[in-house]
């Protein structure tokens, strides 16, 4: 970790919105902070914005060092000078979603009463999230977003965005996402948010008021995820059923092989970076996101004359959101009417791939951009 | 439950090895206790006897109620008078595997100081538990098996019956199985061990002796697991995002969705018919298992000039151990000049489907039996 790793969440940028938030379940949440980065000039007409949503474990520092916990940026192979979003052309801009715990109001906030809110907290959803970002969006008085770009929950948002506010949002990029979680989707976060709520630290969700944390439940929860986002031809490429450090395996429950080692270590390192109860209500909103369901059951129906150009990306070994999904969210813009590219990336990286090396997916994405950057007169 | 949910563990029917069983590990265990259930006649020339291996959550009731739990046997639709294992011609024996926790010794049973063994029980392997198989059957007196007949972990057994054994062994029916856990086999069933080990309840192995039951945990593994023994097409036309006792979701943790609800059923239920430590143990077994390892990498090897007669099954949907597992097993057998059939049976039922109504897999392992059955006079 670097010197970096020395601000509190408390203290990274961010915004407060002026309005109160009204929440899909009924409620609404007053002072909500939006916590964000950004990179590039915005021009003078407020027209080269993008802003890039995040997926289920991301926050706002996808082209800078996390200023809390001193990782690396996640996205810094796809947002920088000439690369595929363009910072010398793009204003980009990064929010942490609401529900989150990198300085946007969350669970682990505090709530009117001072105390952390825990599980008081609303349930939220994705559009809830999209509509705490069109809030910030107001407050930086920009009208139209040059593009929405995200993958996997970051995509989900990326649609809504679409749905919400069409003439808003010039273009818009979903990567390796769903328009609905499908009954195995929902499956596995049920199965890391039991694990979660069963450890004894979780302390019925307020677990931050007793000064612990239910480490162990969100490790499991981050193991059995991280499952999915990688493919079985990764797995086997990556570790086989190689040995780690031994010639032999041990006879124990030890970590025999290098798959236990690093599964392991993706649960570890995840609790000192993630805040549980975050976890539980972002997979929630992801589980409840169904964009067909609110237009009677016609996903073609959400995108009805809509101005927005899409272009779609999935991965082929992607058994988390397979490209099945994101051609059904294809074929639906199509009927809609829609200017819609998709492009399917043969690759074996899984789930994760928009995170690796994906040249093809690199410079479709750049060429995107590029060409209706023209339109734009950007 | 039936009032035959009455019988302690330490009273169904079993018998003691009178030799001490030698472990893969290096160590050996004294007095193993072999847990079984047997239906129909063994004949005169003792030929006709046919071998159950149970898969991981399973027992030696395969074919009458469980005496212990009082649940209904699991492979009733395949065993009795005039079904595919045919109780009529056949003698059908099945014992609890080694390492289990339905009267076999395991890690619940005592240790010779006096106290349950816990994790102080030796790590045992797939070929541990046919080797105490190999015992049980010497001491039944029985020299040759008409058939050993096992899906899933049973297929893992089934397949080092011939190995060990091949002289010994008539037919072979290994179903849904692999020769080798894959990188992500292990990776579920480390998420499932870590889940039961970061359980307070375990007290490191050694709940049984402070009369705890880490039951939280091994729901989580029971959850995880479950989910890769069921296909995604099934999780679809079963559940959908169908809701449960409700009209729309009621932004909140609860199982919301019937897939949740079924989850947490499959996780609850377990607890009370399982032992965690057993669950560490026998995971872990199938997790060593890789029989081409034995022979230099190459898995015909394992079957060289074998005696006996194969006929293996898959099913299209299984993602746990996928029909490109079983074929590769049906090549090396091939390559080793076996007598082979293999068939792979188109359905939607996932890894599970050998439990559930599969007419094409029932006919096609009735006639095999009855085939050979011919061929030995029986």
């Amino acid at each position: 970790m670097s010197d970096r790793h020395t601000l509190p969440i408390s203290e990274v940028k961010h915004l407060t919105l002026d309005k109160p938030l009204p929440l899909d379940c009924g409620e609404q949440l007053d002072g909500v902070r939006i916590a964000y980065e950004c990179w590039g000039e915005l021009n003078a007409e407020k027209s080269n914005a993008i802003l890039i949503c995040h997926a289920l474990t991301g926050d706002q520092f996808a082209a800078s060092a996390n200023l809390v916990t001193g990782r690396p940026p996640w996205w810094s192979r796809m947002i920088g000078p000439g690369l595929p979003i363009d910072t010398d052309r793009f204003h980009v801009i990064a929010t942490n979603v609401l529900g989150g715990c990198m300085g946007t109001t969350g669970p682990a906030s505090d709530a009117p009463d001072g105390k952390p809110w825990g599980t008081r907290f609303p349930v939220i959803t994705i559009s809830d999230m999209v509509r705490a970002q069109i809030a910030f969006i107001d407050t930086l008085g920009i009208d139209t977003l040059f593009s929405v770009i995200g993958g996997s929950m970051g995509g989900m948002q990326v649609l809504d965005w679409a749905v919400q506010v069409p003439e808003r949002v010039f273009t818009a990029i979903p990567i390796a996402t769903a328009a609905r979680h499908s009954a195995q989707n929902i499956a596995f976060y049920e199965v890391g948010r039991q694990s979660i709520m069963a450890d004894p630290d979780w302390c019925d969700g307020q677990y931050l008021a007793q000064d612990k944390r239910p480490s162990r439940g969100l490790a499991i929860a981050r193991m059995a995820a991280h499952i999915t986002y990688v493919s079985e031809e990764a797995l086997k490429r990556k570790f086989d059923r190689g040995l780690q450090d031994r010639e032999q395996t041990s006879f124990s429950f030890d970590a025999d092989f290098q798959v236990e080692s690093y599964l392991r270590y993706q649960g570890h390192s995840f609790v000192d970076r993630f805040d549980a109860n975050s976890y539980l209500y972002v997979t929630r909103a992801m589980d409840y996101y169904d964009l067909a369901a609110r237009h009677d059951g016609r996903l073609a129906d959400a995108f009805v004359d809509t101005p927005v150009r899409f272009c779609l990306f999935s991965f082929s070994s992607d058994w988390h959101y397979p490209p099945s999904t994101t051609r059904e969210i294809t074929r639906a813009l199509a009927a809609a009417g829609a200017e819609v590219s998709y492009l399917e990336i043969e690759t074996d990286n899984g789930h994760d791939a928009f995170f690796l090396e994906e040249p093809l997916f690199e410079d479709a994405l750049a060429g995107f951009l590029k060409v209706n950057a023209g339109k734009r007169g950007i």
